[in-house]
C-alpha cells in the first residue's frame, strides 16, 4: 500500500530537506549549537548522574520477532590467559555479536526510507549490504550532548505506565511540559516517558513489544514547531504500535527520520530519571548520549547519562 | 616468571583493596563525587564538543596479533526492507561482531588478574567463559562523567609524536601538567597524549601497535598520589611496549586495574582535542565517557566526548 | 550432587581409557577401519542419497534456554557488489554467527567432563576460553564415513513419534535391530529414531526441547558391547530429558563422551530416511558425516548424507 | 566496463539456462544421477579416507583483503560449566563467527551475477540483505556425493606447485586426465590441483592469495563438453588471478555459476590426496562433499572426504 494523503500532508509541513544544505547528513542535530550546550551545562545543579541504558546482555529486549536484531551474545575469548608465560599478568578479553538496534539505541537518519528516498532526498540505494549507510549513517554523528528534557507523560496522567493502546498526543506532551516546568526549545533532546519499559525490566519481553503506547502521528509537527534536536523514548517501537491508522506502518519513523532528519531513540530506561526529576521538581538536565560511531551504521547502541 | 620484587614494592604502595569496602567493584571511580561533577560542568566555557573515539569499522586498529580481538564486522541484516508490504516505509537494520577491546575502549577492572587475584582480592576465577566477569565487570560502571584533563606529553616535548621507545614518566606528566595550567586532582580523568595514534590514523596499524611509547611503571604512584579516577591514552598498549623491565609484562595494567582498582582506556584519539586545547590554552573540560554496559564485560567500547 | 554409584558402576564397565593408547583423541572412531568402510561402500544399492541435516537458519531449533547456543544468524556482507567497477561481474558474500551445537551436529569428546576429567583421563582444564579444546576437540576428526544403521525405534513401536517420557532401552534397540534386519557391528554409526524431530519440523521448538524421549542410561552398555563407532539421534537432548534418575543429569553424555570416547550426534532429521528404509526394507547404508573441522571445537555442525 | 564479446561468445556456447526447466536451482548437479552414485561407490577399493578441508580457525586463509570474509572466530560460551550444580556433569559449548566463503567451501550458483542476472536468467535482485539468496542458494543443495576425479595438473607438469602466472588450460586438463588414467564423464566432480595451497599451509597467506595459478577462461567449455557436475580447486581465487584478459574480472566464475549453473569449490587441500593417488595410480574415488545447508547462503563451508 502506498503512503496515504494523511502522511504526505504532514510530511510537507515538517520537511527539512535542504534546510542545512543539500549535502547535510545531520539534520536537526544542527540545532545543537555551542550556545545550546553551554546552557545545557548550566543546568547541572547537584552533579547527580543517572544512566538511561539497559544492560547489554542475552535475553534482554528482543523476542526474535525482528529478524537479525539479536540481543548481545557476549563471549570470552581469553579467560585469565597468562599470555607471556606462567606466573605473568593474566588477561581477560571478550567479543560480542549483537544487533545495533537491539538494546538502548539511536536510529540513524538512514534507518528508514520511504518511496525510495532517505533524508534530504537522497536515494535509498545509498544503503548497501556492503557498506551500510553511505549517507546519513550513525557514524556521522560524532557527538550528541545537549539539554535534555523529560516529558513524563505517564506521571502527567497519574500512572506508572500508560496503556498499550495509548497514543501520545501533542496535548499529552504539553501537559508533561507543564509538569516539567520548562519550555522545550530549539536544540533540546526530548525524552518521552510512557512507563512501558517496566514490562521489559520485569522480564515480560512479549508484553513490552506490543501492544505499546507511543507517539501519535500528530506529534512530529509538535517537535518540528519546537525545533527539537532529537527524541527518545522508553518503548521498543517508539511510536504507538499497532499503528493508529490501519495499514499505515511506522509513519512517525518516516516523518522524523526521512522528512525532518531527526534521530530517534528507543529502549531508553527512564524510570530512575523519572524518580529523580519527580523528587527535585526539575526536568531539564545535561544529557550526554553520543552513539557508538559505527561507520555506515543505520543505528547504534548508546549509553546515555543525564547529569542533574 | 613470577612477578618481581620491583612490582610488589610499588603494588604495596598503591594498593586500594578495602578502601571502599570489601564488596566494592568500582575502585577509583568512587572518587567522582557529585561535587566533582558539578565542578566539571563548570569547566564548560565555549560549548565546543570534541569526539575522542575512533570510527568503528573493519581494518581500523587491530592487526590480528591479539587472538579474538577483532575489528568490528558490521553487517546489514535488512536493506530497505518493506517489512509491511510493497510501498510501505522501508527499514535498514544492522548487526556487528567485534572485540570489546578492539577500538576506543575502557578496560574493566576485571580485564587482568595477577597471582590469581583481581581488584579487591577477589579470585580470578570469578571470570568465566560462561558469565564473563561476575565481579568488577564493565557493566557495573553505569556512568562515567567527570572533569577531564589533557596531559599533552608530546606537546610538552615539542613533538607531534613521541618515539616508540619513550617511557612516559612522572616528570613527563608534571611537565604536561604545567603546560596544562591546572593541577590534576581527586576524581579527574587524565588523558595522556603521546601522538602515537597518528600512525593508526595514517593507516600504519603495525607501526601503531609496537614499539609504542606509553606509561612507565613509575606512573601509577603518581596517579595514586593525585587520586585520579581513571586514565586513558592514545596507544594500543597503554603502557610502554615492549616493557621497560625485560620479562615484566603489563605491569602498569596490573598496578592500575588490580592494585588500585582504576579503569584505563586505550585507542583514544586525542589529536583534535590537543589542537583545541593548544588554541585556547585550556586543558580541562567536562568529559563524558560512559562505557557500553555489557553485563560481565571485561572491557567495552566507549564514545567519549570532551565539552570545552 | 556428586555422581552416584549407579553411574560409576556402568562407567567402570564401558570405560575405554587407554584402549587405543594414552594419547588417543579419537575413541571409538578408531573402530572404523578401512575394511569397515569398504563394507559400507558395498551397502550402496540404489545410489539414492538422503540428507539428514536440518536447514541452518534463524529460528530453527534453539529456544534460547541454552545460553550462547544461538541459531545461525546468517548475514550478507556483499549483495551484487561490482567489486571491480560498474558492469563487471557482481559478487554476493555472506557470514554467519552460530552456536556450533545449534543445529544438526556432532558432540566432540571434549564436549563434557565429569569429576574434572575428559576422555582418556585428561584434565577438563585442557579446555580453555582461549583455545577451546586442546584435547579431543572436533578438529581431530578429519573424516567420518562408515556404515550407518537406522534403528527406527518409533516404527518398531508402531508410532510416528515416541512419547516425551519414553526412555529408549536396550530392548527397544534390539526390537529396532530386528526390524532393520541387520546386526549392528563394530565400527557402525547407529542412528536412533524417536520421531521427536517432527515437533521441530512443525515449528514447535519448545515441545521439541522437552520433555523428550531419548536414550536410557542402560543403552551405553549395549553400544559398548557392539563396539559402535558413534550414535546420533533426532532429539535436542539425545538422552531422555528430564532424566530417569532425578538429579543425575546427562549421564549418557558422560558415559559416551568421557568413559567410552564415543561421539554423539543431535538434531538429526531421520524422517525421510525412515520412509526410504521402510519402503526398501533395508536399514543399512553408507553414511558420510564428517563434522566441520573447527580447531578446538567441542562440537561442530555436520551435513550427513545416507547413500542407500 | 561491460563484459566483452570474448566473454559473451563463450557464454553462448556453455549456457545451460532452461536445460533442467525454468525453475531449476541445481544446475549441473542434476547430472549426478543414482546411477552415477552407484558407480562412484564402486570406485572404493581400499576404504582409505582422505579429508580435503583446511582446519577452520583464526588466521588460516584470509588476509582481510576481501571485506567481511573473515576467518572463523571460534569462541567458547561455556567452559566446564556444571549447569546442574556442583559435582554434576560439566559442559563445554562454543560459537563461531565466520565468512561462509572463508575456508574450504562451495560457491552457490547465487554467489555471482552478471548483467543483473543469475543462473537460469533469474534477476540478481533475488539476493537481498534480508534473506540472502532466495534463488539458487546453497541451502538447495541437500546432498553432494559423486565420483571424484583428481586432475593433478601440477604433477602432470612435473612440479609441486605451478607458478603464480600459470593459466590452467584445456590442454593441461587433458594431460592430467591422461595421467589419471580415467576419462572425466557426466556427473563427475573434478578436482584441479595446482599445488598453490602449499603456500597457505606454509603460512604465507599473502603469497597464496595472489598471484595465483588457476583456471583459464578456456576451461569452462571443456567442463561443459564433459558435463561435469562441479569443479573444485586448491586456490583462493579458483581461476587465474590477476586475470588473463586485463579488465575482465572473474570470467570463469560467471561462466560456471551463471551460464552453466555449475558449483565451484575453493581452498580445497589436495596435497594428501595427490600423494595417495600418486602412490596407487588411481585418481578416481567416491567423493562426499555436501555443503552446510545455510538457507539463503551464497556459499558454505564443506568438509569433503575422498574415499579411495
Amino acid at each position: 500500500m502506498p503512503l496515504p494523503t494523511a502522511f504526505h500532508d504532514i510530511a510537507a509541513r515538517v520537511n527539512n530537506w535542504g534546510r542545512w544544505g543539500p549535502d547535510d547528513e545531520l539534520g536537526t542535530l544542527n540545532l545543537i549549537t555551542d550556545e545550546v550546550v553551554r546552557a545545557a551545562a548550566a543546568c547541572v545543579r547537584t552533579g547527580l548522574r543517572i544512566p538511561l541504558a539497559l544492560p547489554l546482555r542475552r535475553q534482554m529486549v528482543q523476542t526474535g520477532a525482528i529478524p537479525g536484531r539479536i540481543d548481545p551474545l557476549h563471549v570470552m575469548v581469553q579467560v585469565n590467559q597468562e599470555l607471556f608465560g606462567p606466573g605473568t599478568v593474566a588477561c581477560n578479553d571478550d567479543a560480542v555479536t549483537m544487533g545495533l538496534q537491539a538494546g538502548t539505541h539511536w536510529d540513524a537518519l538512514a534507518h528508514v526510507s520511504r518511496s525510495g528516498l532517505l533524508y534530504n532526498g537522497r536515494p535509498a540505494g545509498t544503503v548497501t549490504a556492503h557498506d551500510g549507510a553511505a549517507f546519513a549513517g550513525i557514524g556521522t554523528v560524532r557527538h550528541l550532548v545537549s539539554r535534555g528534557v523529560l516529558l513524563d507523560v505517564a506521571r502527567a496522567h497519574g500512572t506508572d505506565r500508560l496503556e498499550g493502546g495509548h497514543a501520545v498526543t501533542p496535548e499529552d506532551l504539553e501537559a508533561a511540559e507543564e509538569l516539567a516546568g520548562t519550555r522545550v526549545r530549539a536544540g533540546d533532546i526530548v525524552l518521552v516517558r510512557t512507563g512501558q519499559i517496566r514490562l521489559c525490566l520485569d522480564g515480560d519481553r512479549q508484553g513490552y513489544a506490543h501492544p505499546s503506547p507511543g507517539l501519535s502521528i500528530r506529534t512530529p509537527e509538535w517537535f518540528h514547531a519546537r525545533d527539537v534536536a532529537a527524541v527518545a523514548g522508553d518503548t521498543l517501537t517508539f511510536e504507538i504500535f499497532p499503528p493508529e491508522i490501519p495499514g499505515l506502518w511506522l509513519p512517525v519513523h518516516a516523518l522524523h527520520l526521512v522528512e525532518m532528519g531527526m534521530p530517534q531513540g528507543q529502549n531508553w530506561d527512564l524510570e530512575k530519571l523519572s524518580t529523580a526529576c519527580g523528587e527535585t521538581g526539575r526536568y531539564a538536565f545535561l544529557l550526554s548520549a553520543t552513539p557508538e560511531p559505527f561507520t555506515g551504521g543505520t543505528g547504534a547502541p548508546v549509553a546515555p547519562v543525564a547529569v542533574l
